[in-house]
């Protein structure tokens, strides 16, 4: 059966079941449709008190075509679990709806592990995205009325920091000019737009822990600088106060359930370039509050995405995470040993043993963190058992165990010894989380220090203008922030095509942004897409509501 | 008490205790939060064979600063009807979020007469206006995207009739340049955005019968021309599937509850001058056929309101309305009378006569769609015994009633009597419902009745090419649709200063539009804003979350 002749044919227990588990009552789900719910504010102010489950970090190996199944091994191992007697909460993000009209749907996990209801995952689900592009160009057409009304805080409009968004692939709004039309349309300037991922207010939701907390980052968000260069915020404007009612819902996380009938929390989905790639604070630490384990995922490969959750999430929310799950896959591996994707199904162990070394770079890179890791395999049917095996005496050689998970066709029979393998690092009480590196590094430092720790860089390359930026940031009191890195996730290098664990090169930084609101410095090497366009043949040709009342050609 | 602190201190019953007075079963009820539903397809299938209820169609004056309280009235009204007894739904539009955040809150009645949640129904509700911007938007990105990938359909860039929207009031928006920055970014041009209300998607989800309706109004839409005048269509561009995806659960009709616990059908909210300015037809034949009575509401006077309400919501789905109330208020009568809105507190019996005019012609005009009309006078707590009785006795000398009102105040006591009366039109079985003109009446033709017949006007202005474009329409087989008049709504003229009931004006029609999908050809007669901005200082400003945790500043 396909990913979604295996969804559709899930039987789903009403949602309020699925809550009872976690012990959330009735009165304290809002419910969205039978399948999916918000669990109240109020009820997530009462837990606190409680103490905290164990976080688990599920991360991978830099992306390959092949696919890891990140996702679908978060899910699985969630499951797994549960199976093994445990209370597990699964913590992913939210879907961009607008990608779902070019290639394909969002990943909700896969075979038998994922999370359900899948159609409405990959559509509107409960608002939370929508909420955000609406917060976001309140803001925008707030500041363009402030300058059309006479312009108090002296907006310099050469110099506008905030773009609007929109949660759709659309490449004609990338660069814009606005404002045309006369005297009654304000004054024309360049402007464009982003996808909603990409919004500070997506990185502001998911790293808030509170309404307060949300409100007082968004009025940090810097819009724009005046002509003698000061920072205009969005405090400056007087939107916070109404960007907060419209996320006032948002911040609710979202309790859906996985194909075995466990909780899973799905909220908040910032991009993991120009933000930092992880589900929402608030879900993870109410998660924490009402399950034994917590599983959750950072956005793509472990340098970019197991990075900035240690640096960025973990460091500011005081979470303390125990264990990190590697995933990798066998077809991966090949990739990386050079075989291409069409001769991926035929046996070559030596191509594997080759590959093996961007997994040896990223298990020696999470042990920076001082959290104990584990490969997961991702079984694909096509894999040998010496494949298999000859990736678990590799991963014997780094002094750790690659446990092989066969959950996209068992469901939790398939990662029951991935579960009592977590269970066994967590309970032996290794873990001893730290960050990278000390708030109070210069910002260049906290650039480099993951140049040559995590991508193991000789050195970084950023022309006067970009350190000079960085030190008047330092100047403003914002040197405290981590750095948010914006690089290819296919290479430790910012080459795509530089598969294995290259060594010798340089990081070029490119430009840097200041998210104030989001609270980090945004580092970007080589080019950023902030707002994707539609392939030639958009997916969206094809989706429809087909003879049966089911959707069609959203995965 | 206010508006929103009688909102708040509202003893809501569940959502699901609402559906049970229309035999709604649970499971057909799909939750938004514990006191909104969406009805599901499903059910609504379900009820083809059921008999129709009785159809109510509240309308008004011209719209005056004084304020006439149609919403009020109509909640009101359903109040009234099931407080003697009958099963009574009433069936209103979804508010726009934009506008709260500009000038005030949208409207879900006042005082005593209100629809709960008011919070969500000002902010996102259930989200359809967020999958009406979705749809809209993603053709936008489709038609972008197919000239971008080479232009099979040999769009003509200078032709392009499909606007984006968004859900805000943003002038910077209204006029802009996309497609900049080069090869990577397509082929710039000249573009804008409408508010999501003026989306001729909104028009077609509130006129669609069904989903398949619905795709195929979708399908209609005429997105732009090629270089030889031909149309390029939505579904040239093979975007109606993925919309009607993205709009299947916006098809649903909301339902919420007023003050007294009585159901609330909210759903859809198309603009009242480039539209037709009525909520959904599925809300409205649903409830149909779930309550005895369904008291409804059309944009505006009944100059725009009611003609459109009757000319194109009834004649195409089949409708069929059995009375018809005029909301009037001392108040405006004073206003028509020449008094200004300072002046309004002090009794002035005379210019409360000198404004009936406008009235009467209201009333006139209903009665030549064949259905009974009754006046109900809103009351206001200023509002003199005399004045009351002078509208009294004028309305008697239209042959009809004028009933005093006072559910502002009291709720459904104060509506018992209009409630009756209305009960008394529709048995008496004098309603013999007809169109204003016939279908296969020349464009131009019908709008001359209209400018006649419901404006009072000499004759029509339209210039040559007005003209041409009608007729070339009538030759491409578009002669039968209904034509969307839009106007200001504070005359029947063109000139919103001439209050009263004025003659010897002519009606210049400015501009045509066609909206293939909706059904209708909008006659544009002056200006109209399709994307409206904000004041100088927005009420976005003092909207927030205060130390009780409550909204303040939407309302």
């Amino acid at each position: 059966m396909s990913d979604i002749e295996i969804a559709r044919a899930a039987k789903k227990k009403p949602i309020q079941e699925i809550g009872e588990k976690l012990g959330i009552p009735w009165e304290h789900l809002l419910p969205f449709g039978h399948d999916k719910a918000k669990v109240s504010e109020d009820f997530i102010k009462s837990l606190s008190d409680r103490k905290d489950g164990h976080l688990v970090l599920v991360t991978a190996i830099n992306p390959t075509p092949a696919g890891e199944g990140k996702t679908t091994t978060t899910v699985g191992l969630g499951d797994g679990l549960n199976a093994i007697g445990k209370t597990a909460a699964v913590c992913i993000r939210e879907a961009s709806l607008g990608p779902c009209f070019g290639m394909k749907g969002g990943a909700a996990g896969g075979g038998y592990a994922q999370v359900v209801p899948m159609e409405d995952m990959n559509l509107h689900f409960t608002g939370d995205f929508h909420a955000i592009t609406s917060a976001h160009n309140l803001l925008a057409a707030m500041l363009d009325n402030h300058i059309y009304w006479g312009n108090e805080q002296q907006v310099d409009i050469r110099r506008i920091a905030y773009r609007r968004v929109m949660d759709m692939n659309d490449r004609a709004l990338r660069q814009i000019v606005c404002n045309l039309g006369g005297v009654a349309n304000g004054f024309p300037r360049e402007a464009g737009f982003d996808i909603t991922v990409a919004s500070e207010v997506m990185a502001i939701l998911c790293l808030a822990t509170d309404l307060a907390d949300l409100e007082r980052r968004l009025g940090d968000i810097i819009v724009a600088y005046r002509r003698d260069k000061t920072p205009v915020f969005c405090r400056d404007i007087k939107a916070d106060g109404a960007m907060t009612v419209l996320l006032q819902q948002a911040m609710q996380p979202n309790l859906v359930q996985t194909l075995e009938n466990n909780p899973a929390f799905v909220h908040g989905g910032p991009f993991a370039n120009i933000a930092h790639g992880c589900n929402s604070v608030v879900a993870t630490t109410t998660a924490l509050k009402l399950a034994d384990y917590v599983v959750t995922e950072a956005g793509f490969g472990a340098d970019l995405g197991a990075e900035k959750f240690m640096d960025i999430k973990c460091r500011k929310a005081g979470l303390n995470p125990e264990a990190v799950v590697i995933v990798a896959t066998v077809r991966a591996m090949k990739m990386n040993g050079g075989v291409a994707k069409a001769d991926l199904g035929a046996e070559n162990v030596e191509a594997v043993k080759a590959g093996c070394e961007n997994l040896g770079r990223h298990i020696d890179n999470v042990k920076k963190f001082g959290v104990p890791a584990v490969v997961a395999i991702n079984h694909f049917v096509t894999d040998t058992d010496a494949e298999v095996k000859a990736v678990q005496e590799y991963v014997a050689t780094q002094g750790t165990e690659a446990v092989l998970c066969k959950h996209w066709a068992e469901g939790s029979k398939g990662t029951e010894d991935l579960a009592n393998k977590v269970v066994e690092i967590v309970e032996s009480g290794k873990a001893s989380y730290k960050p990278l590196y000390p708030d109070e590094m210069p910002l260049f430092e906290k650039i480099e220090t993951i140049a040559k720790e995590i991508y193991h860089a000789d050195e970084v390359v950023a022309d006067s203008k970009v350190r000079a930026q960085l030190k008047e940031w330092e100047d403003q009191g914002y040197g405290n922030l981590p750095v948010c890195m914006a690089k290819t996730q296919y290479s430790f290098t910012t080459d795509p095509s530089r598969r294995g664990a290259p060594t010798g090169h340089s990081l070029p930084v490119r430009e840097v942004r200041l998210s104030a609101g989001a609270g980090f410095v945004v580092v970007v090497c080589g080019e950023i897409m902030t707002m994707p366009g539609l392939p030639k043949v958009p997916s969206a040709e094809s989706i429809c509501i087909n003879d049966d009342g089911l959707i069609d050609g959203l995965f």
